[in-house]
């Protein structure tokens, strides 16, 4: 049987094959016009009453397709809006601390790429964005804003979103920081870029990186003229004795959490940080993308709290809340904000509307349970990832599970690539610890995978688990 | 009589002097107290009543110096919040498309710096933005988005909104826009910054601009080693004739309304920038930042309807619902859209939700509901500043006021200076045109005032009004 479907104007070819019958070809038909286009982003689909009498077939068959495909992330199903093809696609690439295509890689993507899970990190799950938190903050915070907030105002942010992250900064994450001091920005990459023109125009030529990290970040620093240098990595963490050699003016650390390694600075390391900043008036540049997102013991401070007047410490919201609110933080030493400040300029500014929500989001509570909330849902997932994995492929060792959202699994020698390769076919995103080594990279190259835990929404996640336990050696 | 007056824990001293007594007293000592930083920014004051009853005086008194301080922005009342200190220095020098602190200029404005009065251009009137209606529109497009929305997604924006705007600007003002082309950005001069950036790496080294301008954005192109050189100015607007021998990869041009000296460019004029545009491959950039405000005739069509390949069209919310938002748009010529978004990038995004927003406010019908009734508002304050004008000061030629949130004040010959100096004594924000000049310009210096009529709320237009016709010769 195949029918010829043409009730949103396209033709949709019908052919169930295989043991799934109907519904799987029903699911095929429908995620292949989305794939192609036919079926542009946002299309409202008709009901699945309506679409089931006119292809002659049950309800029930209709309403588990869309089912799948709302799980697979091809549709969007809300209450009010019915079901309507997905705009905007994954980030299959979306990686920590911020996703920024390296300049001159077009960023733009299309259906086709679009995998059926996504288990790349760097994208928290988006389904649980606490929209009615949010709107109630929006609303408190517009109705008591006063009319000069809406005007041009200080490029280092409102004041009110910089008091509040001064106090939830202290309090969380141990960080030394006056509002004074805070210059709200666009993000983590914004963040960096800022840094990036202010330690060019102080004469630096040199950034050490970690062996293992984002190409993003690395490229927005050659961008702005910056060699970057990695320091070795071992079970320690990276190895920052070696900045004594480095010739660098600035280190980019992820201390909290080592991206995507996992693992917390050692003590040692994180002093011979401090010691060398102070000792030659380098800059420590603190990313801390998940530094709340901590499972099995106290969260590890911040670098900054150490020693505030050589460490910048950036922080973000699109880990915590979402990417998509473009909100990110830099804890300045006294002596940078100026520089940073212009540097940045009213050119670059955020909305002062979302910026008004965060403040008044944190000031209320709102944003502590939401992140309590989003640590026990994420910390299930990772008991659940390593719970399988211990069943289906006790082989493979999972490694930096004590925080963040996502986890490394230790391949056999020789098989990642393979693996990834695998989990492609299978319309799975998987990133490979290769894509995450600096091409310099001393350290000596280990197979693994850095799998995403955060990134499906709760639906998916079952499947999405199952599909990486297949493709595991 | 002279109280000290310790209800807020600060001491106030409260002299009565001359024919106002004591609400002019109470006046002059809050408003002393803010600018001195003893009142801090956000502190909620007593209620008129208790206030009354400490300094036993009349509720009446206090009261009314509240509401002196309130229309002139010192203090900020909302119902359900009381009457607080403002918080949020308004910008004195707050212009046209964009307010950019030139870089190396440290932004940040103390309330000692700040006006009773702001007739600065460049900020529109925000205590109309609408408040109501923008939070209906949030709440429905957070109701609707899907899941991945909240995603780090497509640096040229939402496709939401990129849509809603393509529609828009067609309709509106003849803008021959795809959603394909357009590039959300943080405002005007973040756009400009992109197109510097962009320019400069097609090997651009000048660009021509208007004899009349913002150095904001002179400096911008400065800061992206591009020479600026100015246009003669004349009656028939600025001269593109003489674009054949400027030596100019590109031109920026404000064509519906040239800021500041608010002609509209006369139709040869206009011909004459797409002639050079199209002979040369040359790039003309479109400010259109206040193309919605025209009161006399029908809309200027934008010069990007005339040549779409060779016009780049930027436009703003900042003039039309306010600068905080920091949302403005390019609609590109299909060969510079790859180019812009890779120099964008995602690390300068804007947030998703205003995005969102916005293309709902748009799609909804309340943009353009909004922008009539702002139009009639600002007409009406136009004619009342055009009367006042022929009345108290009849020399005053009042010119550029076809449209647009500011007028010109052609002055005698050597008066300017004396003129704006006679406001700052009255805390009055006044920018003579010598401000928006060139240093390069061939065109002879004029003397006049622009005046931005848009900026006061309703309550405060009357008073500063007033205290415009008091400096004028």
């Amino acid at each position: 049987m195949a029918e010829s479907w043409a009730t949103l104007g396209i033709d949709l070819h019908l052919e169930p094959t295989g043991p799934h019958g109907l519904r799987r070809g029903l699911t095929d038909a429908l995620r292949d016009a989305v794939r192609t286009g036919r079926l542009a982003p946002g299309t409202r689909l008709p009901s699945s009453r309506s679409l089931a009498a006119d292809l002659g077939i049950a309800r029930n068959t209709v309403a588990d397709a869309y089912a799948d495909l709302v799980a697979e992330g091809w549709l969007t199903a809300r209450q009010g809006s019915g079901t309507r093809v997905a705009t905007g696609m994954a980030s299959p690439a979306g990686p920590a601390g911020a996703a920024v295509p390296a300049v001159g890689r077009p960023p733009r993507r299309r259906a086709v790429d679009r995998p059926t899970h996504n288990l790349a990190p760097g994208t928290p799950d988006l389904s649980a964005f606490p929209r009615t938190a949010w709107l109630k903050a929006a609303r408190r915070a517009l109705a008591t804003a006063p009319n000069d907030a809406l005007g041009y105002g200080d490029p280092r942010g409102r004041p009110e979103l910089r008091t509040a992250l001064a106090g939830y900064l202290a309090r969380s994450r141990g960080v030394r920081a006056d509002p004074e001091n805070i210059l709200v920005c666009a993000g983590f990459a914004q963040g960096l870029k800022i840094l990036t023109a202010v330690l060019r125009a102080r004469g630096v030529h040199t950034v050490a990186v970690e062996s293992y990290g984002l190409f993003v970040h690395w490229d927005l620093l050659a961008a702005g003229r910056l060699t970057t240098r990695p320091l070795p990595y071992d079970d320690l963490g990276t190895d920052t004795r070696a900045l004594a050699d480095a010739g660098a003016g600035a280190v980019l650390l992820t201390p909290a959490h080592q991206f995507p390694m996992g693992t917390a600075l050692h003590p040692d390391r994180r002093a011979a940080a401090v010691d060398w900043a102070r000792r030659t008036g380098g800059l420590v540049l603190e990313d801390d993308y998940d530094g709340e997102f901590r499972y099995d013991r106290q969260p590890v401070g911040a670098l900054q709290g150490l020693a505030p007047d050589h460490v910048v410490h950036l922080g973000t919201a699109s880990k915590s809340l979402a990417p998509g609110l473009r909100l990110g933080w830099m804890v300045l030493p006294p002596s940078l904000v100026d520089e940073c400040t212009a540097a940045k300029g009213h050119s670059d500014s955020c909305g002062v509307l979302d910026q008004l929500t965060l403040a008044e989001f944190i000031a209320s509570g709102a944003y502590d349970r939401h992140v309590r909330a989003a640590r026990l849902r994420y910390r299930r997932r990772r008991d659940t990832l390593v719970t399988a994995l211990a069943v289906r492929a006790p082989e493979v060792q999972v490694t930096g599970i004590a925080a963040g959202l996502h986890a490394v699994l230790r391949l056999p020698s020789g098989t990642e690539q393979s693996v990834v390769q695998a989990a492609a076919w299978q319309g799975l995103a998987l990133h490979g610890l290769a894509t995450y080594r600096h091409e310099h990279s001393v350290t000596a190259p280990l197979d693994a995978l850095v799998v995403g835990y955060g990134t499906p929404p709760d639906h998916a996640w079952t499947t999405a688990l199952e599909s990486l336990c297949r493709v595991l050696p």
